[in-house]
């Protein structure tokens, strides 16, 4: 009994790994359709985002079996309910990558994206990928200093959306506000991207060490 | 035992409803901050934010404590489950108040906004306040009717929300680049909210009947 247990609270794990995966999957393939105004790639991002939210209701019935069946308590118990919200975040961060490809689809076959700003979103989708797969590795391994690590990482991140602000912000900006709004609101889901997958990777840290590292800094 | 059980029950709904009270005063403060270009309001929400952060670890820890000591299964351990949910979601929804308020700051003695699409801020704050506030009563009540009606009332959001994106892409926005990304923002921040407190009211759906109502429209 108590051997299952410990399975199913592994694979519990397994499973936020591979919402994670999906995630980054998601927003690689969103930005990618951002970058190229491919049409295909966005309907392939907005098609698939129904599997992670599947994929977390599947999660959430494993982690209430468990809850119901084992009752768990103390540090075990902290785990599933980590689990829970993580989950959360990464169905959100499916949202955030099929946000990103609707933006591709709404203005193609125009690109949505001045050629001034491509730059700022190659480097935030290579950054929000990057946590994502990051976090993957820590529910993966546990590994508190990599966990630790996402945090640094992500300050790349909102400098790179200050500076897409500050180029917004100026007065010289020539590509109309059409345009202005739709590249605020994508780098918003890139940032808060980013912070989902900082979240998670910090959760693990609680499921670790029993401590959630520091006080959460929302955006 | 049973009886202290369901009182610690109830307890955890209380806690909920005080969240949802915290976050509709807070939209309510922010809302006027922004209107009337008052930074000691605006400081105001900013400050009081960390209560809601500080009133939902409370209720994880309730939360946590119940599951641990009296194992709840099936309806009343998706009570739990889907407690711990609609706090995060509240908390979230202090959070949006807190960037609103947070826009206030950040142009004060400046207005953020320009004349022309105050009214559709005066109108959207008062569709979040009032979302709160029914949400607020869907979890004091397990009124599912008027749970189910939140979803028409959050449809008013949504024009709103359109419409003050076709006044920003009109052609003729004569306020510049900076005005509309800040528009652009609040817009999110009051349809965000108003997304959480729907999903909140939709959560009691689901304790009170045990299925969640259609599928989950997040945008």
């Amino acid at each position: 009994m108590r051997e299952a247990y410990h399975e199913q609270l592994q694979d519990l794990a397994g499973e936020l790994a591979t919402m994670c995966d999906m995630a980054a999957t998601a927003m690689e393939k969103a930005t990618r359709s951002l970058l190229d105004v491919d049409l295909g790639l966005a309907e392939e991002v907005i098609g698939d985002d129904v599997k992670v939210d599947e994929e977390r209701a599947r999660s959430e019935e494993h982690a209430l079996a468990l809850l119901a069946l084992q009752s768990p308590v103390a540090t075990d118990l902290r785990i599933v309910i980590t689990t829970l919200h993580a989950a959360e975040s990464l169905e959100r961060m499916g949202d955030l990558a099929q946000h990103v490809a609707k933006a591709t689809r709404r203005r193609h076959p125009q690109p949505v994206l001045p050629d001034q700003v491509r730059p700022y979103f190659a480097e935030m989708g290579r950054v929000a990928v990057h946590l994502a797969r990051r976090a993957e590795e820590v529910i993966r391994t546990k590994d508190i200093d990599l966990a630790r690590q996402l945090e640094d990482e992500d300050d790349a991140m909102d400098d790179l959306h200050r500076h897409l602000f500050s180029v917004l912000m100026d007065k010289e900006w020539p590509h109309g506000t059409a345009a202005a709004v739709d590249v605020t609101l994508l780098g918003r889901f890139y940032e808060r991207f980013a912070d989902h997958a900082v979240s998670v990777a910090r959760r693990m840290v609680f499921v670790v060490t029993g401590k959630m590292p520091g006080s959460e800094d929302q955006h």
